[in-house]
């Protein structure tokens, strides 16, 4: 597994990341959402016990406590997709283990007791999928999951029930996001039980022009037949996509050219940038990485900018809580030294 | 005299270059516009004899019949402010001599037989003065003016009569601009016998924040005089300006930078681009070079890029007539190879 953020630019264009996460719960112990505070850490101590009590998993893995950092930290592990906004919720009794690559996330206390998510660059979900599982397999040893022989995996939401597997991949649909056709998407993926949302929740899709596309069900279908229809999925948004982009190439022409290469030289040279602006920049100059038309960017380059520009990682850059009016400013000193 | 394209950096800011120009007739000969095609062709060979009577003129002058070029030639010679729009209209029977650094233009059938003018970087109209003076009183030698104890040099409209003189110094005043002052100073500049223009014709300075200031009055005041009043008035619209930009450099603080910067990033990366945006975003980047802001452009190389990117002169360089959509790429083109 790669960490998505320093993806190597072999990687097939479009689909930035995948991710894999798996709902688990400990057997006859209450849900995260009514348990108080100390039983919450609790838990976390011995979900910790269990889970570092081999030397490799010492060494490798660290846990972080969420009730012992500040605010801004942790919104930032949020922008990095290492945790969700229901973890940072449950601040007062939640923790993640992570590894240094961050590629693993084990929340503890989110909606339900575990919620283990590997996260790589790339689409190969196959190998996200052995990884997920054999971590799946090492916790399964050392504690007793909630498991019922009809209903499988058993989850605070009814939604994670049976397989408590959500697959996502992160992909860059500009073409179809400016040709107005992401409704028509969002319509189809919908239909074969899948689900499509922005990179940084509801709406931030239009800016970004990034989404992650997801399943649905969780139940009555095994992990194989989840992860390869939404492979299938992501195969054929890849071809609309291609298709959207020759066509509007096609159409446009030398404007899409000159979109893409302004987008770079706004960026270069930007004394002050707003996220919104940022995200609707860095998807245009993507699309110019894509499509062979820049050759002076890394996608790696792209993908930093986008995480560490985020408000809340760029606050924790300084240490202090700035005004959006500075962190405009050190928003726009970080990309220009970043694409020098 | 420094031709105005190929600036120094060292002349004052704001100020580009400084004009002047006499309107001189023939004794005794009908006006330009009521002569035929023939009679005014005759006049040019004559006015020509005349100037190229000694080695040194023909050394270093050069002259240019119009009804010889093809259209888009001359109109190029008027962007680079060597001829006027009425020696274009009379194009079936008038000429220019001009010199190799292009400074001097001897226009002849223009509104007048002669329009001697002489144009230089910076704003030392006493310099230019000097220069006008002596070719005036070259040409004086070898033919006999329409002159008249009482009014002066007679020329075809009463607006120039008596000295015959206007001068005219372009400003770069985009604070002004920007603020929407410009009107209360063309009023001011109205009530003191001035005027004010953009630099390609009326309201083409609120793309560029390039004017032309200039003398109404040509009767009842002495050379001298006309021109030391046209330089008090620049001197006071230079300290208006600088004051104008410090106010505004207050308010908006790095948003100016910002917009300056980026304009610098557009240029360097667009694609296409038509002549106004090109003109807006000469003025900022001009703006950011007389400020100290940006160091790594000359103004020479915007002033070369003012004038190459001029649709006749854009048209001219590919020695075609190209399409609207054909021209804004070449401009492009144009710029960012200048900027590199």
């Amino acid at each position: 597994m790669h960490n998505w953020v320093e993806c190597n630019d072999n990687i097939e264009d479009i689909v930035i990341s995948s991710r894999i996460r798996l709902a688990r719960n400990i057997k006859a112990t209450p849900f995260p959402n009514i348990i108080s505070n100390e039983e919450g850490r609790n838990l976390v101590t011995s979900i910790e016990d269990a889970f570092f009590s081999s030397d490799s998993m010492k060494e490798n893995y660290n846990c972080v406590h969420l009730w012992e950092m500040d605010k801004v930290s942790n919104i930032s592990f949020l922008e990095k997709h290492l945790i969700s906004k229901k973890l940072i919720e449950n601040s007062n009794k939640s923790a993640f283990i992570s590894d240094k690559d961050e590629t693993v996330s084990i929340m503890i206390n989110e909606e339900d007791h575990i919620r283990l998510q590997c996260i790589s660059s790339g689409g190969d979900l196959k190998d996200i999928w052995s990884y997920c599982e054999k971590l799946d397999d090492y916790l399964e040893e050392k504690m007793e999951y909630a498991f019922d022989e009809k209903l499988g995996y058993l989850t605070a939401c009814p939604t994670n029930l049976g397989t408590g597997l959500r697959a996502s991949v992160m992909m860059h649909l500009p073409a179809l996001t400016f040709n107005n056709e992401m409704s028509g998407v969002l319509n189809a993926l919908t239909q074969v039980g899948m689900t499509i949302r922005g990179l940084y929740g509801e709406g931030s899709g239009a800016y970004s022009n990034l989404y992650q596309i997801s399943n649905q069900l969780t139940l009555g279908i095994n992990e194989k037949d989840i992860l390869s229809n939404l492979k299938a999925v992501v195969n054929q948004l890849i071809t609309q996509e291609h298709l959207s982009r020759e066509q509007t190439l096609k159409k446009y022409n030398y404007e899409i050219e000159d979109k893409i290469y302004r987008s770079l030289g706004i960026l270069r040279y930007a004394v002050t940038i707003d996220i919104k602006e940022c995200l609707k920049l860095l998807s245009n100059v993507r699309m110019g990485v894509e499509m062979g038309i820049i050759k002076d960017v890394s996608k790696g380059v792209l993908n930093d900018i986008l995480v560490n520009t985020q408000p809340a990682t760029l606050n924790k850059k300084f240490d202090t809580k700035l005004a959006e009016r500075e962190l405009n400013l050190k928003r726009a000193q970080y990309i220009r030294e970043k694409l020098r």
